[in-house]
């Protein structure tokens, strides 16, 4: 029996972590960052390169990048929101880097104070020093399309205007495409029209699925990401982020919930979810007043999840039984 | 444009007040009935025919159907757990009586305190009942298949042992029938398997699909029974639910995020969200020691909502853009 194998990248440690004021101590993270290690991801968001008068939670981006690229088979990504935050990604060592525009001009200015034509010559500039300083490619360039489900200043976004700027980043040569819906308007229609959009225009590059649980959508929107064939998303132990606007409203979807929900439905993460869970409750203790979401460790397991598991993934046609 | 009409039925009169163990005054749940009919729902499952001794909460079942068969257009249905409680419903004048069986022995016994056969004689008398008293079958007999996706004593229910089941169901007479994810267990793969495997069995009979969001993977779930065609689901207002062994864990899914994701998907509920809201904020006041869940109320709809419904539910390849 061959089990489909999903990537789910944790991005706690960045989308997570960004909107918290408390700072989370430096060993802490690497804590989080060994959990991440020992549960089985294979990928990190681990930080993020901003000026630390903007975010100070990131001041300790290198050493966090260094910690985290020492671990074995983990890749270690950073969000990387202009060419100087690149530069440094690059000088840390990162194994990946988020180069980000969004899908409206006035949400580029907010979340990253400059034009959409200025983020895209950013992406050209940090693909450039990547491949001066690191030849045959390797450091992966992701290019993210930020709100790409909406804006929450411009309401409704065109499929048309993601796809032109789609075809920017891959005119680039971007590695791969991260499909964000940054603020929590994407609904499974509209998640399998413009995924499969999008995917007759990449052809064989990665494609990941960003997405916010803020308005109860998120494990749907999964599903019909897995739906158009998309097998790599983004999640936040404890669901942590969400937006500074809305402090009641949950943030990036919750990591065990979808890690449990993937598994549940016969596919291969290839996590713990126990040392998952473990490391919900550290992080839990470290930032005691921060909410976090989810609800697999408050319900628990099924009563033999593991046997289910087995169960789910064979095909019903052709079921013994 | 014709879009698909989902009908979504409001069980937190019962399903939701069930568990709850302060009494909802009479006056508050009619004032509750009010605003479903407001709000557009074209059924609501109003109370439970259940001895008071074991839940006083539902005391004032036949004054709360005959207050809410007295709203227009309003399908009135009624948990009937027993031969005696389908009586008090008939004579109470309800429109639909739901009688269930578990998918294991151990779970109807806990449920309902007797055997599945002793279940499915109790279906089989109360369809006589209703055959003799209302001729022309003007009140429906939905057959309720519990506990459907797995069990919290026995784990891992067979499809084999549900659709036998549903045969039996199916050869008493039921009208229609319903699909319960009791606690929670069911993931997409499983509920798309098991729903066109039921599918195939019922012909031109309604079924409804009885979710719980116990473990986050509620609306996935939804959108996975959409995807075998079903139109028909049951939740709860604010999520009320739950189950008493884990008093963290969420219960139903939530009214207020499954009608916000189907009118995104471009569905047809006929539900106005803004109604439904208000009611959300009148049940809070009613019963503010009961966590009430849910996100689209603390996130808010996204901007230009009404226009997205619309984008959305054109298929993209006919789009203008």
């Amino acid at each position: 029996m061959v089990l489909d194998n999903v990537r789910v990248r944790e991005v706690g440690l960045r989308d997570g972590l960004q909107i918290i004021r408390a700072f989370l101590p430096t060993e802490h993270k690497k804590a989080w960052v060994d959990y991440c290690s020992k549960a089985g991801f294979q990928e990190i968001e681990a930080t993020s390169f901003v000026p630390a008068k903007y975010i100070p939670q990131f001041v300790d981006a290198a050493e966090i990048v260094a910690h985290a690229t020492a671990k074995p088979h983990l890749q270690v990504a950073a969000f990387t929101p202009n060419v100087k935050g690149a530069e440094l990604a690059l000088a840390a060592g990162v194994h990946k880097i988020t180069c980000v525009v969004s899908s409206t001009e006035s949400f580029n200015q907010a979340n990253l104070r400059r034009s959409r034509a200025d983020s895209l010559r950013d992406a050209k500039e940090i693909i450039r020093l990547r491949d001066a300083e690191h030849g045959n490619r390797s450091v992966v360039v992701q290019g993210a399309l930020s709100s790409a489900f909406g804006c929450p200043f411009e309401g409704i976004v065109s499929d048309k205007t993601i796809l032109e700027l789609l075809e920017e980043l891959l005119k680039l040569g971007v590695d791969e495409i991260s499909v964000a819906d940054t603020v929590g308007y994407a609904n499974p229609t509209q998640v399998r029209r413009l995924c499969r959009a999008i995917l007759r225009e990449t052809g064989d590059l990665p494609v990941g699925l960003h997405l916010h649980d803020t308005r109860g959508t998120g494990l749907a929107n999964v599903l019909a990401g897995l739906d158009t064939g998309i097998r790599y998303f983004d999640s936040s132990l404890g669901g942590l982020g969400g937006c500074p606007n809305a402090p009641r409203a949950t943030g990036n979807i919750t990591t065990e919930d979808l890690v449990y929900m993937l598994e549940a439905m016969g596919l291969n993460t290839g996590i713990d979810l126990e040392i998952l869970f473990k490391s919900r409750e550290f992080v839990r203790r470290q930032l005691p007043d921060v909410p976090m979401f989810g609800h697999i460790t408050d319900a628990g397991l099924p009563k033999d999840f593991q046997v289910a598991q087995s169960q789910d993934s064979i095909p019903s046609d052709k079921k013994a039984s």
